[in-house]
């Protein structure tokens, strides 16, 4: 007999057919014996449906106003869902954000969670209820709704298994598991049994949109082993935790991110503090830069190429624009129609050759390469966007075929 | 500078051109310098939805659930209408009901308001906001979601305004006020100043559907002086109070229910307690009895007829004909076909002649009485639903022209 936090996404609550299919997977599970706590989003497209609707009334609303307005998607789930599990006959109840309660910081629509009540939780388990917990949301300590961001459900679950000591995570997804490639786009595509927390959070930052980045980190940071499985077909998902056994795997995936662009700024200055003034510049509204290339000219100029969230290209140009002659450049170059390939795994830098492998197949299959960054755990490369498909195909034949 | 309790209903935040609307009005009256505390039923047809969202998924749900789900309409309510008033440039906060909070005891779906915690919302009324509230919901002693009862965000804003010594409660709906009768039905319908809480109760549960019955009670024993006023004119309304100073009509409406059918239990053995058996049989399944008329046959037997609700009709025709034999009667009939009317006035039983002059006017308009029931403050009259809206017409022209 086991404690176990399952998490469902909003596909799986989207219709009465679905949340009833859901809630025979958590009757099996229950039926075994299991104590089960069990976190959803809201149905479907609800959040989106209703921001839409704010923005007719009000396009500037407030946070704490759209906390209040969005919280009620996953109390709609929760409400649902214990009404289809009454209907097998099981012992139910469902849980909102403030009855649980998840406390939380002030910052409305996207608080941090800052300690998680128990005993609402325990006595319920006590009773061998089933507990349904809404996610994404919480109060604060002016007792206000907030909610912890998009897609933050997984970290609710996450947390809460933390607190609850759980035995195990488990996050159902529209994917049964974690791919060393994007299984829609790359054929050999193989479904990876564990990966680590580390490797995990760099493909999740890197676009391969399995699990949400403060839930790994909050996983790893308390030691919670979250497993991914598909909420269509009972199979083994893939276990993320914090050492693997897999070690003759020297790379565990490769992944592509498509929401890049590249900035340059050409004829810079080349005196000292000017790339400290650049990134500064950004850095002060919150504009994250990934991979920066830095090249020194003959003319006493240097370029700075870096990358941004494509979405915050023409943010991140107008900002440095407005600091053109400050900064002392002569002409600002974007570029949107680029890709970032990544091959991410734990035992990479301490296996010779891993980058050059990947060179050579991006050589063989005629990728030019553009921006290269490497880390602990993983090695990406800029390339045109129109090369990404074939850049990651010809990466994962040469690696896992 | 007054402290004022406004109620809007369900139309009245319908879309977002609605909602603004509505939130033009509040911002004019906060302009004024008033204390504002703003009761919001759910948007238009939400909690049908949501109820049939539910039976999609259990048509046998908990009471719990329901409330959990349910709540989320009102919520949405005043997230939407705070955003309609930050637009305006307005300070606002939004409330639910356990934010408040709204005490209730423990009977989820139609729970009974205990107490209301006025630090939180004098706390915001304090900084000059305008408080919007959840209607129909609030948190019983498990820190459980219950609401009201359909229609009680009456109920909510009467409380509020007692709770909180508010100078005045004022109910916005799709009328203009209270009339003599229905103004779409009676074209010489006059509506009236001022009305008595007796006078409305009768009117109310007479099926002139202006204002829930609880928060009518709770106006009464709290003194709560309710206004009833158009969301869609500004214009006064009718208020209703403890007594008003309109001696010279001596009755103040004539109502119409069709909502109700008559139940005769024919040859039913006379003897003692045989109609306490019969109404014991309803009461302990919570059939409300409205008129009752017993007859004494001629050979030992005697009938009882009764209305009921029309949808307790065929509930209260099978708990009796389940009780044949130990009641003894020959057969049950039943008619959905009727109609009540009633004529409603404070100061009716103290003037002579008015139950003549109404059923003089039901003579000439060739309208048969079925049964009559008389109180302190109405006369009602059971009649074929085909000759009820010539009754109302009748009667109406007869006291009002």
């Amino acid at each position: 007999m086991a404690l176990v936090v399952k998490k469902f996404g909003g596909s799986s609550v989207a219709d009465a057919e679905r949340i009833r299919r859901v809630a025979g997977l958590i009757a099996e599970d229950y039926s075994m014996g299991h104590d089960l706590v069990v976190v959803l989003s809201a149905p479907g497209d609800m959040t989106d449906d209703l921001i839409e609707k704010a923005r007719e009334v009000n396009p500037k609303a407030s946070r704490r106003e759209m906390d209040v307005l969005l919280s009620t998607g996953e109390q709609t789930s929760v409400a649902l869902m214990a009404m289809a599990l009454e209907a097998l006959g099981l012992p139910v109840v469902s849980l909102t954000g403030w009855q649980v309660a998840v406390r939380t910081n002030t910052e409305y629509s996207n608080a941090r969670i800052e300690r998680i009540d128990k005993e609402r939780i325990e006595s319920e388990l006590d009773r061998r209820r089933i507990v349904l917990v809404a996610g994404f949301q919480g109060l604060n300590k002016y007792d206000d709704i907030t909610t912890l961001g998009r897609g933050a459900s997984d970290t609710t679950a996450v947390a809460l298994a933390a607190v609850l000591r759980a035995d195990s995570c488990q996050i159902y997804t529209d994917v049964d598991g974690v791919y060393t490639a994007d299984p829609r786009k790359i054929p050999g595509a193989r479904k990876l049994a564990e990966i680590t927390y580390d490797e995990m959070l760099e493909l999740a930052s890197l676009g391969a949109q399995v699990l949400h980045n403060r839930c790994v980190q909050m996983g790893k940071r308390y030691g919670v082993e979250i497993e991914v499985l598909s909420s269509f077909e009972r199979k083994p998902g893939t276990k993320v935790k914090e050492v693997t056994d897999l070690e003759k795997t020297k790379i565990s995936g490769v992944a592509r991110d498509t929401e890049v662009s590249r900035i340059a700024l050409v004829g810079l200055r080349d005196e000292p503090g000017v790339a400290f003034r650049v990134f500064q510049t950004l850095a002060r509204d919150k504009i994250v830069v990934d991979i920066i290339l830095q090249s020194i000219g003959r003319d006493g100029t240097q370029d700075i190429s870096f990358t941004v969230a494509r979405a915050d290209t023409e943010r991140a140009a107008s900002l440095l624009a407005a600091q053109q002659t400050q900064l002392g450049f002569a002409r600002i170059d974007t570029d949107d129609k680029i890709a970032k390939v990544s091959i991410v795994g734990a035992g990479m830098m301490s296996a010779s050759g891993i980058a050059a492998t990947m060179f050579e197949a991006l050589y063989d299959a005629e990728v030019n390469i553009g921006m290269i960054s490497t880390s602990e755990i993983k090695i990406s490369v800029l390339v045109d966007e129109a090369d990404s498909d074939r850049a990651v195909q010809a990466i994962h034949r040469k690696f896992f075929d």
